[in-house]
């Protein structure tokens, strides 16, 4: 008797493969085979190259249950100290933005409270918005810094995101967003502080292995095209991959200075322009959607979808968590507001969750069901891809697999 | 030795008792004990009448958590058969409701799933929903009919409906709501269907106790207000509570009907006038906020909080979890949509979600940490009230008690 050729054999699933032609790349009575952490088989059960007990060392079946990619978080700043849920009490109760500024709010006291904490309590606050994500589907997830912006406090937000992959085994990438907000140590010395970022802190952080892309704020509040465009080039001398904060409040032209980077992701893209669009989709930079951000501001400017959809740039969605303008624990609520607020379809609203995510973070081994893929995947409490995005809250994962391992979701 | 006066106490809570008159009813370093089922002694523990070990036969330290009164959700039709995922991945892929409806779609869809699903079907299908909300925080749930329109399937509704509290141990408050939508069967028979819901419906089974309170959709496409004024005389008839979906699409001067009967909450209210908040204040109706529905159906024109305040009328929040228009499956989500949608404060939005929520199914044993009161609470993951509202999805109810008992949450 030979060995059988596959460690996990998942039968009677609905496949979301988000691979082919078919809507949802949608295999109805789906197979799906793992081996050593790849996805070794998939396809119709009906066409199973034997009978599935000898194929496989453990067979389970689905009993008809939805299964997708894992879902990819592609844009987040959960690692952070505090919260600002004070905040949004004070301002519901009549506060300005100005008189909580005054009052140390804001980002500022965000960076006061991330220096405040050491690594094991940046761990400790930051390891249960990952397990959220993590218990509604997300297998693969990108954290900035950036609430530091001093190069210990940077380093420790990194560090700390690279844990939270090991202790949850959840993939993690890690951006360095030095060019977050200017450090109040530095309100008079804007040129110094970016120098600073630039020349100092990111050959650091990157010799250290922590930097697996480089970002910046691009906006009238937050760095110029030029400011960011200093970082980027000393990015591109170390040969790390670049993306940016671009048109959220204003149109700086930071989607078509990322273009030119050869960007991975311009995001938020509210005010983005039509040349804007035309250089990501010459340069193959996704857009990134952050609808939690927009519904937390009560935004009404929208992206331009139907440009982005006509010039073919692939739209990924994130759910932007940060403790200020998108406290969002679900990308699945991510995906529910793409649909409801800015009327993508559940199946951009999908793709943008898992193979555009997957694109936008540069990884190509992961966002679909295909053989050689990651086994990255979930089965859910769902029969149909549609009701990922239908749902509005609960808890629809039924099972999540990472690198062909079930992950523990308590 | 005497025997300890309590069954449990809770220590070192952070309780947000929502009575009293600080903001939140907030008693910091709380202590809280429970006996048969009720809420025995609150406060702050310095002033426990002794050692702690002596009072209670069990003794729990809560680490500082935040804990509440269990949440809940006071409007909610999450008895159905089907879903309406698909309906909504067709609009969003560009059909009209007049080409959904036409291929059978809507409420009728609905309908349809409802009545061709046997009770242990409806109580499949529905018990996740429940699972999902108690799973939140939410102790005690209202659950309508209304997909029957026919006698044996609104039975089989209710049932189910109080199935859902056997099996989770949830409070559950059952609304008849015949008068939902006109049944196909009954197109061009619009006063033959009243009468039925009226003159058999309803008092058949009120007889069987299924009905809490009776309920009504007063609008264009809806109930006329005679229509509704009909059953509602049953109602009153029959000793049993009345409440309206009232001025949510247009203003029929639903709420000054409900009023009228002295009912006990208008739901959804975006066009309600100053009459009928007056109207409201008179009768000491509930205003019950539905930004659900508001939100997945994007509406504009919001409900006039401020009028609301300056009148006094206590306002409450629900899901309205129901497969069209809201298919909302956390009450505190609701609670943030509330916050950021409506612009109201987090304290008003967590009365809203408890004591306002409790008044507005006619409960007075509960929706406060109050001796006398049932002994229904959560203790959550998180330290001050504001972030119930704060975070947006995620998981935060870290323990649940019902009627003094922890709520079993997998
Ligand atoms: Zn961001
Ligand atoms: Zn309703």
């Amino acid at each position: 008797m030979t060995e059988p050729r596959w460690d996990c054999l998942l039968l009677d699933a609905t496949l979301a493969t988000l691979a082919g032609e078919r809507p949802f790349g949608l295999v109805e009575c789906g197979a799906l085979a793992l081996k050593g952490g790849h996805i070794a088989w998939v396809g119709a059960a009906a066409d199973l190259p034997g009978a599935p007990d000898g194929l496989a060392t453990a067979v389970e079946t689905l009993d008809g249950a939805l299964v997708t990619p894992g879902l990819i978080d592609c844009h987040t700043h959960l690692v952070f100290g505090g919260d600002r849920a004070h905040e949004f009490d004070l301002r519901l109760n009549g506060a300005s933005y100005e008189e909580i500024a005054r009052a140390g709010g804001g980002i500022a006291s965000t960076v006061a409270a991330t220096r405040a904490a050491d690594e094991d309590a940046l761990l400790r606050q930051s390891l249960p918005r990952a397990r959220a994500l993590l218990r509604d589907g997300v297998t693969t997830l990108e954290i900035k810094s950036g609430y530091g912006l001093d190069l210990e406090t940077e380093r420790r937000m990194l560090r700390a995101a690279r844990r939270i992959g090991q202790a949850l085994g959840i993939g993690v990438r890690t951006s360095f967003l030095g060019l977050h907000a200017l450090p109040p140590e530095y309100s008079r010395q804007r040129a110094d502080y970016v120098a600073l970022v630039s020349d100092v802190m990111l050959p650091a952080l990157a010799a250290e292995g922590l930097v697996d892309a480089v970002d910046a704020f691009c906006e009238g509040i937050g760095f110029s095209r030029e400011e960011t465009a200093r970082v980027f080039e000393r990015a591109r001398d170390l040969g790390i991959p670049v993306k940016l904060h671009a048109e959220q409040l204003s149109d700086l032209d930071g989607a078509a200075l990322v273009a030119e980077y050869r960007g991975l992701s311009a995001d938020h893209l509210e005010h983005l322009s039509e040349s804007g669009i035309r250089a990501m989709a010459a340069a193959g930079t996704v857009a990134v959607l952050l609808p939690g951000a927009f519904y937390a501001l009560r935004e009404t400017r929208l992206p331009p979808i139907d440009a982005l959809r006509e010039h073919g740039v692939p739209m990924a969605i994130a759910t932007d968590c940060n403790p200020g303008t998108s406290p969002l624990l679900s990308l699945r609520l991510a995906a529910n507001m793409a649909c409801t607020l800015f009327r993508l379809t559940p199946e951009e609203a999908l793709r943008g969750i898992t193979l555009h995510a997957a694109r936008a973070l540069g990884l190509a081994d992961r966002g679909t069901l295909a053989v050689g893929q990651r086994a990255d995947l979930v089965a859910w409490n769902a029969e149909k891809p549609a009701e990922l995005c239908y749902w509005i809250g609960g808890e629809l994962a039924r099972e999540v697999w990472i690198d062909g391992r079930k992950a523990s979701l308590s």
